[in-house]
């Protein structure tokens, strides 16, 4: 608290991500991490852009991250009008909270979300409404018909994992022609549908996805918004009114290679998803419920053992998932895909604790 | 124009950063980059992160840059709780404006300094008075007395590269106990005086620096804020409230690296130094007025030569510099610093041009 703060400061109330252990050998199921290095071609463009003595770096990148974004908009069959990169796909949303939601009505997006969302509402000061996931974790989408000042689902959503069908998504943009319908599309390689095939019929949708999961760029920062040209026009103009550079010279060419790599990418995203099946299941066999995901995690309660409980005596091992101390999911562990290797190492400990 | 946007977005005037031009050897002294490649430990650092396989990239860089952090407040002898980092200094502004400029007065700038200002008190609704430099383009420091809501000063102040004594910013702090200053010093290492030195004795000072310029690492976007720990935890509010991780792996790698190598620094610096008085003497030789600059630019007018028609003249032959055609400069150009060979190609460009 001080009296130099602006207002706004005073009620926030700040995201908190996952732990970052400074272990050395940590079994890190806390942060949805891809447990696979980025492609081989990701590094030989980074280390081409340093070259011997790094002299690119003395120059600025290209503000517009035209290249990227063009090899962006080629894989998904779009314009690079309607490709906005920014600093990751958390920068993207903040800048779409700011750019396109706020407006009369309140927006909505579900009780149980990604929890960055409310934090976005405070800091623009932007009313919103919650609509309860249903028992199962579904979203009911009859809870996001007009009027609304914009509708945000993230699909698959976190830290559930559970998919809309593409055809509730096309619904959800039919009932809201007047409002702005942003599908955030962090998990969608690892078994959703993706709502980018619908960027050219729908004026009011924007899709937000990110190179940090199935492209295992984490550590690189960048993140994309797809939409119709007058939609990225407003992220670029708040962009542009923020941070003329958001993306440094090796982030623009590590994730501009990660889309030359197709195979990598789908035999990264297979293996992701054939060990998030063989985890599902061990972990039923332990008597967990798990709700069913199309993510790089699993959503898991056991109906005898605290999660809290839980995940501090796993994180004694160094085993770190994540917990939540949030309403209706208190007694949930969110559980990232490792290797299976490190999925093996939870299951044995999980059997010890259990057991 | 869109049905979509949120009201501010109709009221934005972007900034527009200098032109990136796509030609293979321009000579570029229109943004204020660094001719000189970064510190070849920036170099072994990024490597180092790399590794053979870019592993660490596929996992989230440490959100708090503690390691950075640390690292630059050794540097300056400060604490790490004195010490904010962000996405180039850009960023590092955009936060400081949100956190600590909105209050019932408005805050004040010079008429003549960076023209990112207006457009972040547009972006977050900041009321704003602008006080005319005097006809040297010298800050005038009576006009910026309390009361206000807050003093945002360059030094030196760009574009004019004019620098204010020590003395002058801290008598500003003392007439301002109640309002937020902000001494933005992009350029200080080429021959103003830091006010770092001043932010154990007031409270109400931020200061806020950049990799960008004089340690060559425009291209990887890290800049930080220096002040009070009560400033500094506003500014991560913010940040954690839209964006938790906005430097990655590799920007925190070489910016900490770059710290680590103080004789490149300073021999850097020099160089730049040296040729901006050969540069400034050149250009006066030719008949220009030349503002005396701690800068790693010189801002310059010819009394019998149109600036915008100069600039233009010098960009058919691939020769950047920046003309602003604002108010009581329209006339001036500012050159940055190249290595003498560039700056040497300049002098031969305007010798012809005007003799």
């Amino acid at each position: 608290m001080s009296r130099f703060w602006s207002d706004i400061v005073h009620r926030l109330t700040p995201y908190v991500p996952g732990e970052q252990p400074a272990l050395a050998h940590p079994i890190k199921l806390n942060t949805n991490e891809n447990p696979y290095p980025p492609s081989p071609r990701v590094v030989d463009a980074i280390r081409r852009e340093l070259g011997d003595d790094g002299a690119s770096l003395r120059k600025y990148p290209d503000p517009t991250a035209r290249a990227l974004r063009e090899a962006v908009a080629a894989h998904h069959g779009l314009r690079v009008e309607q490709v906005f990169a920014g600093n990751g796909s958390d920068e993207v949303l903040a800048h779409a909270f700011q750019a396109l939601l706020k407006h009369d009505a309140p927006i909505r997006f579900p009780d149980i979300t990604y929890s960055f969302y409310p934090v976005y509402a405070k800091l623009y000061g932007i009313e919103y409404e919650t609509i309860p996931l249903d028992d199962d974790f579904a979203v009911r989408i009859d809870g996001y018909r007009a009027p609304n000042g914009g509708v945000l689902l993230p699909n698959p959503n976190a830290p559930t994992g559970r998919a809309l069908p593409l055809a509730d998504i096309e619904a959800l943009l039919k009932a809201n022609p007047d409002a702005p319908v942003i599908i955030d599309e962090a998990y969608v390689d690892f078994g959703a549908e993706s709502a980018v095939t619908l960027v050219n019929a729908y004026p009011n949708l924007l899709v937000v996805q990110t190179t940090s999961k199935a492209r295992s760029l984490a550590g690189m920062r960048v993140g994309f918004a797809f939409g119709d040209a007058a939609l990225i026009d407003a992220l670029t103009r708040v962009k542009d009114s923020f941070n003329s550079y958001p993306l440094d010279r090796l982030a623009q060419a590590a994730a501009l290679a990660s889309y030359e790599d197709r195979a990598w990418f789908e035999a990264s995203c297979a293996k992701v998803v054939a060990s998030r099946e063989r985890l599902a299941a061990q972990l039923q066999g332990l008597g967990f419920d798990v709700v069913p995901s199309a993510a790089n995690f699993v959503f898991a309660k056991h109906p005898a053992h605290d999660a809290a409980a839980l995940a501090a005596a796993l994180k004694k091992q160094e085993i770190f998932v994540r917990h939540f101390a949030l309403p209706r999911v208190g007694q949930h562990l969110r559980i990232s895909i490792g290797t299976d290797a490190e999925c093996d190492a939870l299951v044995a400990a999980l059997t010890a604790l259990i057991g």
